[in-house]
């Protein structure tokens, strides 16, 4: 079956002058993905009623189907319906459907009925509505020339919700959309995509053409995902799922259904199901293992306290490094890093710590010791475990990544997970 | 004079599918606005050569200016050279000096050159090189058709000198181009964009026409843009922005020159120029304000250790929160954030604190302290002072806007200012 001719319009001086970044358009071609669809033509203009007008006469006549992203608010910036009516050579007028949407709107909220806000009800004649539950402003839909027209919001919570619930079911019965894809999803840690390719290269060489593989980097996580036609067996991906996800090994965090949860909610997790809490000694990544915890609503059931011990002294004062460990061995070292671990689970009483030391830069380094060496421990009190990484880019990155190194290794811990993450090797 | 038609046409299956969202298109519409260049309109396409053959020729009868992003890879998904030697009928010749530049570039780096490699230097007959000291592929430039064609590379870092060192240089040059815009900007914090005109509308009533406002939200900073044409007297432009900024008083951080500094990097310069030290102890931020300080490079100047003190027992174990004040008054209560900020100075002995407590959500509020209560304490052991905060967002925004304020609070504390911020009154 042809692939139909799917075309973005997306409207806004904020998105043109650049004071905003336009995330809205990823949003829409990750959606309709599944579907088989294709966006073939992102168009981005001002708002401007004449050069809209151009578009959308122009666009109709081109695509199969037309997606309209901004403009629907309250203000004379908000163009999309006018636009669409004067293209369309159709009368604008009061729907009673989007009128009644945005009287309940405001009565809700105990706002006044303004007239900025009636003005989102006056609407091409003959569109269909698109439900908005969290908004003032409806979507609306309508054919023209052939030409399957959304037009949505620009918010992106209001263009999701349109999308799941309005757009998606109605374009799936589009007789030119295909029967579409099967897609899974994992998320993945600390191994990059050349190093997956690779690898199955080497162990998976007859990796079947109607599988295809796709990456999505969420750094510092990554997303990998296996398409397929619909047509293709359920069997035929599952076995080839499962032979990727064998050699992945614990590098697989979990399969993505919905959002994909952070490094942070994985740890406290399988923390929360043993009952165990978990203490941080925090000196290169400055209180950042300690912040992507607590970003974990119900974090403080595994999580009571953490150390920020950025100086020698403090290394020694609040968590016990002894201080000949520290002049020895430097604070970048195996011992001290091992000693803040322990330290901390002492003073904190609990049952695992986290602890790093490194050189974030871009100052600091040495030849022993250059910037991006970073000591991590992890472990209990009994079974502590150390390691040496060196990690190269910037103070951002760099912290970055050794949290999430840190809080990999305490999850691979966790499930006593026996394997050698790649990023040991 | 009359406005020049420039539009940008963006490669990129990554792009196209989602993958990426595309923040260069808002870079480029930023970076030519002080030339009084407006984007007339942006066109997406994905990797496919005749799409964007079609396209270059569409395009460049229609702009005075195109300006191509992306595709000037080693891949064999790189069309962009290729496709613009077909729209404009010239042959693709290997180019000595974008030769020589991949062969250095190579060098220094110790890669072995490829034939993917050289493949960048494989340009239309006739154009101009954009040098990339930063990439391994050169832009490049051509007039065709009478429109002025720019090939710029997809990584943002490599597209941001271009348009610097070359592009906006050479279409500064360019006839149809106004004489251009004056521009000032500035870093603003805890004052939202309707106070800011309302505060305008109240003491700045004749606010002149030829001066306009911008805002550019930075979340949590806001930055405020004044932008004139160039041919407005530099003494009246000064004039206004002078009565703005008196008006918006210690709100206003810095002009912004290059890049702003975060609120971080405020607070850690105030306190180097004292020599002083400060402390954290924070509850509800987790760690946050202690990694905001540690993104600075240089910080542990000022900052030698923080505490992360997310449960009651610990308030009191690691600073010395006395327990009656905890069971007395909760854990969120202005007795308790004092103690905290006073028992991490003494602990520390450090000359400054910052302690909050408050409840981030989505679970743990009361009637008394809904979710979204904060109290922050601030100053030194003989100067603590105090405010509580009703913060309503999720929880990302909770902990962000709380650690901002926190600092806020100290670097005003530190600039001895006298006045009341806005967002406590």
């Amino acid at each position: 079956m042809s692939q139909p001719n799917v075309q973005l319009l997306l409207t806004g001086d904020e998105i043109m002058n650049g004071d905003i970044v336009d995330s809205n358009s990823a949003m829409i071609a990750q959606q309709l993905m599944p579907l088989g669809i294709n966006i073939s033509k992102k168009t981005t203009v001002a708002d401007d009623l004449a050069v809209l007008v151009a578009q959308i006469e122009l666009l109709s006549a081109q695509a199969d189907i037309l997606i309209i992203n901004g403009g629907l608010g309250p203000t004379v910036d908000d163009l999309t319906a006018q636009a669409l009516a004067q293209a369309c050579n159709v009368p604008l007028k009061q729907h009673e459907q989007a009128y009644q949407h945005i009287v309940d709107w405001c009565q809700k909220r105990n706002y006044s009925l303004s007239d900025a806000s009636i003005k989102q009800a006056l609407l091409p004649l003959g569109v269909e509505i698109i439900e908005n539950s969290i908004g003032s402003a409806v979507g609306f839909y309508m054919r023209y020339q052939g030409c399957d027209i959304f037009c949505t919001p620009g918010v992106p919570k209001e263009l999701a919700l349109m999308l799941k619930k309005y757009i998606a079911p109605k374009l799936s019965q589009n007789s030119l959309v295909s029967t579409g894809f099967k897609v899974e999803k994992f998320q993945i840690f600390g191994i990059g995509e050349s190093s997956v390719q690779q690898l199955i290269t080497d162990n998976l060489a007859d990796w079947p053409d109607d599988i295809t593989l796709g990456f999505r980097s969420c750094a510092p996580m990554l997303e990998i995902k296996l398409t397929t036609f619909a047509n293709v067996s359920a069997l035929h991906l599952k076995q080839w799922q499962d032979k990727l996800l064998q050699l992945l090994g614990d590098h697989v965090l979990c399969q993505i259904v919905d959002e994909p949860p952070t490094m942070a909610e994985h740890v406290l997790t399988l923390l929360k199901a043993n009952k165990k809490t978990i203490a941080t000694a925090e000196s290169c990544t400055g209180g950042l293992i300690a912040s992507l915890l607590t970003d974990v609503s119900g974090a403080s059931e595994a999580f009571e306290a953490g150390f920020v011990t950025y100086s020698n002294q403090m290394k020694h004062t609040l968590i016990d490094v002894p201080n000949d460990l520290l002049s020895l061995h430097g604070a970048v070292s195996e011992p001290v890093v091992k000693a803040m671990a322990q330290g901390a689970i002492k003073r904190l009483a609990a049952d695992y710590a986290i602890a790093v030391s490194g050189i974030a830069g871009p100052n600091g380094g040495s030849i022993e010791k250059p910037v991006g060496t970073v000591w991590i421990a992890w472990g209990s009190l009994n079974n502590m475990q150390t390691t040496r990484f060196q990690i190269n880019g910037d103070r951002h990155y760099f912290k970055l990544s050794v949290a999430h190194r840190a809080l990999d290794l305490i999850r691979r811990c966790l499930i006593n997970s026996k394997e050698i993450p790649m990023y040991k090797k």
